[in-house]
């Protein structure tokens, strides 16, 4: 996961629940892209550092656990870096040209803006991330396929070059996920400015959700409403219990409730819901020692493994062994 | 140096004979470029681990001295990769498309093959081998100064944006080598099969130089010779006693001197020279040990100060300092 500030309900919807269930399946590594973090934007303004904190607090603080999922930061983790380079070369330049997001960028920019050689090349840096660690699965998204596709054909030719399965075959482990939408009905995203962080203290989310759109067909109190078309339903959905949800439907449609107790509703459900996550942030907070032991753990333990890949990618590409570390 | 096979005689007058002189002036750091042997060429075979061996023995056979340099191997210090990666987040895509080495390649291949991304990004592969030990200086040739001038604007930027001088600003060397015309006449290379190498054996010598090209206007052994229009002539100026060489021009432009005798003389004078640079390869080929200790201390000394620039980049970029290591 890329590290651009705190995390909000739409992350842990679309992806965290996820990892709480892999986490007890699976032999699974959770790691903070911050590499990627560079890729785009204003290289002087990024706060990397910062930003990998709070999605690391995020992720402890909502369940994620070292002691069943290894938790590490790309950068402290130098073989991503060796892999990248080592594979460049089997990399064409014209087949990352054909990648849709760069094709996208490149148009927005014009032709004679490229963008960066990071960006160009981060489907490399995103391969290495899976095959570094011999990875067989790789929770994503649906809009994610074709750049798993590449990274698959890449190692392809990998292991064709040398005539050896150094690298095994990834493919995409597509999770349902439950789409939340933001406060204004949009996609949540932190620059639509429509998010509730996770967090968020309580007051903030009172106030995030009492300005919450809601079904724009009932225009007075009177009217009776849709729960269909209303964000705050979609939210009920997920935060408030299952016989609750089928009264509040009901009496939306009857215009019993209004708009306004209904909102007053979701953000108890929402601030009662998020109240063992900021318990545990407060905790983690405290001991700010705590975070670091973990990481330097998940790190070690990822380096362990990355370390061996490297030695057996410079041997197989016939490196002199004397140089070996 | 990029490790393609064994080093000739074009070789040492070129760039060794430098770094024997600068070895006893400077910090030198002398490199084997292992990565680099692969942005170009058939993967397969690309004999990388061989040929860096054999790189390894000619500069130990010829004199640089692991006492005075520090002698290391590019893949065996990750770092090179780690800041390649970070650099590449301050290239443009266009401004490395604009280098002309990589725009001649690529109207070689036509339009629709783009070569490799590492070739395309060597030149920043190539900016880390200078920056990364803050060099200040770099021997290189009069063609080589436009690689240089990239890598220059590359760490102004790096600099421009953090406000700091991380990298000092280095500059190329450029020192005065003598043009040693392969037996030929022609540029000397291995493609050619125009080389004498400097691990060849005294019969091996007598039979290239017997081959040698001379004076094209001297059809007869009869005719007056212009010694300097002879490779041969050019050989006795950097390999036979000045006095001698002197002789030699005058019993040459006399027709005393055959152009038969005059090969086996510089023969002579080749396998003298050369006797001391195959004694000291047969004493390293018998401890095959003694290379990889001397390696080992080399890319140690190179690490140390390699890792040290790392962590400062990883600092000034505002990277976790949790994630340290």
């Amino acid at each position: 996961m890329r590290p651009t500030g705190r995390l909000h309900l739409g992350h842990y919807w679309g992806v965290l629940v996820n990892y709480l269930e892999l986490q007890n399946q699976a032999d699974c590594f959770f790691m903070v892209a911050d590499l990627h973090a560079l890729t785009t934007g204003e290289l002087a303004k990024v706060e990397v550092g910062k930003n990998t904190r709070e999605l690391l607090l995020d992720w402890l603080s909502v369940g994620v656990d070292p002691d069943k999922a290894t938790l590490f930061v790309q950068s402290a983790v130098p073989e991503h870096c060796e892999l990248t380079v080592l594979l460049s070369m089997f990399t064409s330049v014209g087949w990352l040209e054909r990648n849709p997001t760069y094709k996208e960028q490149k148009q927005e920019l014009g032709e004679k803006n490229t963008g960066s050689l990071g960006f160009l090349s981060y489907p490399v840096l995103q391969t290495v991330d899976v095959c570094l660690y011999k990875a067989t699965h790789v929770p994503v998204g649906e809009d994610q396929k074709p750049h798993l596709e590449m990274g698959r054909e890449l190692i392809r030719r990998f292991n064709a070059t040398y005539k050896k399965n150094v690298f095994p075959e990834f493919v995409p482990l597509l999770t349902p996920t439950a789409k939340l939408p933001g406060l204004d009905g949009r996609k949540m995203s932190k620059s639509y400015g429509n998010t509730v962080e996770l967090a968020d203290s309580p007051e903030v989310i009172q106030k995030k959700v009492s300005r919450m759109l809601t079904d724009t067909q009932r225009p007075r109190r009177e009217d009776p409403g849709h729960p269909e078309n209303c964000p705050v339903f979609t939210y009920h959905q997920l935060f408030t219990p299952k016989d609750r949800v089928t009264q509040i439907a009901a009496e939306c449609r009857a215009a019993t409730l209004s708009c306004f107790d209904d909102k007053k509703a979701l953000a108890d459900q929402i601030i009662a819901w998020s109240e063992p996550i900021r318990k545990k942030r407060a905790e983690l907070e405290k001991e700010p020692t705590y975070i670091d032991e973990i990481i330097k753990k998940g790190n070690q333990k990822a380096r362990n493994i990355a370390s061996q890949t490297i030695r057996e990618v410079l041997d197989v590409m016939g490196f002199w062994p004397g140089s070996n570390r």
